[in-house]
């Protein structure tokens, strides 16, 4: 089977289905799964077969469709379609473009009048939402690429090292990726780039997904451990910093990817660049102070005490325990960095300032 | 089996050998390994079935007295002994104290004339070693539990969270470890504690050896991913890091397992003190800028790419891939941490201020 090149699509035959790739099996299998439900949906976003901001967004788009289709068929259309929307808003409480997905959805769909046209509304709505995800990231692509091409041409010798963290790429969104879609840009001019891939304990979404993603694009990059950045910074051994948001705080506070703050302190201490890209729909417009105001997810600690991978012995993926059994574990999925750490955001509408100025330069429509 | 005590000993009833804990199957399984010629010492240290500085040091020491044993049985005993003390001098390039015991062996057994005595004396020597080492480490405990104590009385409703990167503990050392010395003295003194292990990627000596070590001694403790200390600390979860190191420069620059850096940048930057515990063998009194001068190693890509952990189905020890084929990796082992972000060092003497002012207060005797 090819690789998909998106994250999300109509499935290509069957009728009021989605298709995605689940995730969890990255980069030792490539597992695509149907959705037609609302539980289906549910169980692929909590149980992070996907994963994200903006693909969450995109999920719960088909999430909604299913929502409306599945509470027609029912005495009470108004009350169960409530409830499902509540099911789908309650499986992954940080993410942004859960919310926003799912209102966008609920308005489209309030204003159709007839079931088949609430239906037809809510497919037409879910596939706007891809495509013009999709056109968000190539966007961010373009503004990001002027910052890689600017190092590339003070030294065009060598290529331009980027590090990322976690997975902003193309399986964080539909296509191309945030942190990534840069990158791409930039290889596809043909400006040499090499990545460095943090891991991302405890999940590994860099290690399984981010180096799976730039290996079929034929992207150099070469994967470290979490630890190893400040090092590599300390030795110019990194150009610039590149990394997703899952909320940013209409100031500029960023949460991320637990981990992402350190890389941050890194960058900062050495002179080097750290931008995170952005689609505007992760911005929160009522967050002030993203360290004191933001919930941090805190998830199950068997994701850290046990770890998946590829047994090469029985060509099997196989799950084995890290720690001592008796030792408890805690695993805190997201930090926030001060926007005092972040040199710029990289958004559909340009890079700027990481501050209330400089993202109400870009979106000053948005909230007033 | 009762869990040993210390990570090195004479051999009960066997003459002329030393066992240690094969620590490359830990915390899974408790493996003791004697040690009988420059052969098996040189691959314990080097395929790191013992680790950390100080007890580097004193399976060299061990190693040493396997040397002359080996070198006396040839027709050159001299040349065989040169050879075997650059087999053993070749296994660790970083660590300070390996060239620190082969010096001291090497001149304890020049001072002695016959075979015999040459013998006695390296056998000594090993235990002096061992036994100086067990003492150095109780005495930085006896210093840094005053910091701790201080920390507690400030604030005696609740416990001292302490947080600690890789392993500077008991199987670092003989016994008492070096950055867990203090914290030990004080759970015997009462005083309650709770340790944050970092797991320490890619070898993850924190999940495996501080988190054993730990909970055989009884005293709490949680495992954290690389990635969670910044947000801690952010989050007044912290209030002291102790760590350990494989390299000091006489003006206080810090090389400790990679990583370390990132947590003295979070340290900073949250106002939590940042300690580093070291007997003064680890001092380099040659260096005077850690980040440019100290060499890092490199190890293997593999420990990147793979893991190793128990399988709770097969019962096994099993090593799993983490990554994709045909991506790269890259495994600096360690990173130095300057000076500026260090509060201060826990050495055996007491505790003085990671400078040149500083260390040389407390030794000044070492090098004018």
């Amino acid at each position: 089977m090819p690789t998909p090149n998106r994250s999300i699509w109509p499935h290509p035959t069957k009728l009021q289905t989605a298709q995605i790739v689940d995730q969890r099996w990255l980069p030792h299998q490539v597992v695509i799964a149907d959705l037609t439900s609302v539980q289906e949906t549910a169980i692929a976003i909590k149980d992070m077969w996907i994963r994200g901001a903006p693909l969450i967004g995109a999920t719960a788009g088909y999430g909604m469709f299913f929502a409306i289709k599945e509470a027609l068929q029912t005495d009470q259309p108004d009350t169960t379609f409530q409830k499902l929307t509540q099911q789908l808003l309650s499986t992954r409480p940080t993410a942004v473009n859960l919310h926003w997905a799912i209102d966008r959805q609920q308005k489209a769909i309030n204003q159709a009048n007839s079931p088949e046209e609430k239906l037809h509304i809510a497919w037409k709505t879910a596939g706007e939402i891809v495509e013009e995800d999709v056109e968000i990231c190539r966007k961010m692509g373009e503004h990001g690429l002027s910052l890689i091409e600017s190092i590339y041409q003070k030294n065009p010798n060598q290529p331009v090292n980027i590090l990322t963290h976690c997975n902003a790429g193309r399986m964080a969104t539909v296509e191309w990726g945030t942190a990534t879609s840069p990158i791409y840009h930039a290889h596809q001019k043909g400006i040499p780039v090499h990545v460095w891939v943090d891991e991302t304990r405890p999940r590994n979404q860099g290690a399984r997904i981010t180096a799976w993603e730039l290996q079929e694009a034929g992207v150099p990059h070469t994967v470290i451990a979490d630890n190893v950045g400040g090092h590599l910074m300390q030795h110019g051994q990194v150009d610039l910093c590149i990394v997703g948001t899952d909320r940013t705080t209409y100031t500029g506070d960023v949460a991320n990817k637990i981990g992402t703050y350190l890389k941050a302190l890194a960058a900062w201490d050495n002179g080097v660049p750290f931008y995170v890209a952005l689609p505007s729909t992760t911005i929160d417009w009522e967050i002030r102070n993203g360290v004191e105001e933001i919930p941090i997810e805190v998830r199950d600690d068997e994701e850290v005490t046990f770890i998946q991978g590829w047994d090469e012995e029985s060509q099997q993926i196989k799950k084995v325990r890290l720690t001592p059994a008796e030792s408890p574990a805690q695993n805190y999925a997201f930090d926030v960095t001060p926007a005092k750490y972040v040199t710029g955001l990289i958004t559909e509408r340009g890079v700027c300032e990481a501050s209330e100025a400089g993202i109400k330069g870009l979106f000053p429509a948005v909230k007033s």
